[in-house]
């Protein structure tokens, strides 16, 4: 176990920082919105250094890009339904139950400010998108593994999130049941 | 003629005050972003008094949706080209060249910052669509007169609209002419 990993095992003092950080800046942004909390601000309100947090993440974007990481994973995991119908339409549901809850836009918010936010914003967003990326891509693969004809992780983006995020941007909701499971098996 | 009229006639005192304050409105957010701008910071930029800016347009939220529009429809203009695929591939075509341009991402941050931006933002919103909504309308009704099937016009956001715009937005580039195409004949 290296110093890193030491760091953040759980329940250690670098569970308990790094905690601390995320509460922090859930709290700030959905104060403040994103593109108006500094590292300073975040240090100051889970009682950290500044130092700390450029050591962990090394910049702002990338906590906030953690941060937005470990929320969707939470909240948003990829389902293993068993049917590449069934996968698509439980993911499908839980992002538009994600961008329409009570923090609604917070990802789409966070997308934009990284891709604003120069050379280290759009590689915090190249990373977040390439892990959702790739779990997507297991997904899909699985029912290639299955027999089952997948569409690309591209045509999942394109047809069946890009339309709910646009929908949800542009204030043309509600995503309902119906028109979300349209996308996927329009898809298929 | 009434004094609003009077006030917006071509050449007028209100026509160049109209063309100052979106100069200034074009210039700060380019050097800001937006979210960044007041009306105090148009209006001196503009020179005017902060009041006429708030009795033209009633609000920043407003203000900015009225710059927007204009450009859109400076920049991408409805085509009539005589075929509904020729009109929603130069349509399809201008949104990916004007995304992808210098400015790139500025309405969809627009977008962003309106419906960030409480009851005013909502509404500036709304109007920016509703107005572009009937462009794209009158542009399907016109192919479903000359006998072409035609999408809604919110198949045209969902399926080809959303993606580009998602594309950018993830630093998913670039929009190829090929992959503009495929969106517009896919939905055909």
């Amino acid at each position: 176990m290296d110093e890193r990993q030491r760091a953040r095992r759980p329940g250690g003092r670098g569970a308990r920082v790094g905690a601390a950080v995320h509460q922090a800046v859930t709290d700030l942004i959905s104060e403040r919105g994103y593109g108006n909390v500094t590292v300073g601000e975040v240090a100051a309100r889970a009682g950290v250094a500044d130092s700390s947090i450029y050591r962990r993440w090394g910049s702002l974007e990338a906590l906030l890009t953690d941060v937005a990481l470990t929320r969707l994973n939470a909240r948003s995991p990829m389902p293993d339904t068993g049917s590449l119908a069934g996968d698509l339409r439980t993911y499908a549901a839980n992002v538009a139950r994600e961008i329409t809850g009570p923090e609604g836009l917070a990802l789409l918010r966070l997308a934009v400010a990284l891709s604003s936010n120069g050379q280290q914003g759009t590689q915090a967003l190249d990373d977040l998108l390439a892990e959702r990326g790739r779990q997507l891509q297991s997904m899909l693969d699985r029912a290639q593994e299955r027999g089952e004809h997948a569409p690309d992780a591209l045509g999942v983006l394109d047809h069946v999130m890009a339309p709910m995020y646009i929908r949800v941007l542009f204030g043309l909701g509600p995503l309902t049941p119906d028109y979300v499971n349209s996308l996927v098996d329009r898809l298929l």
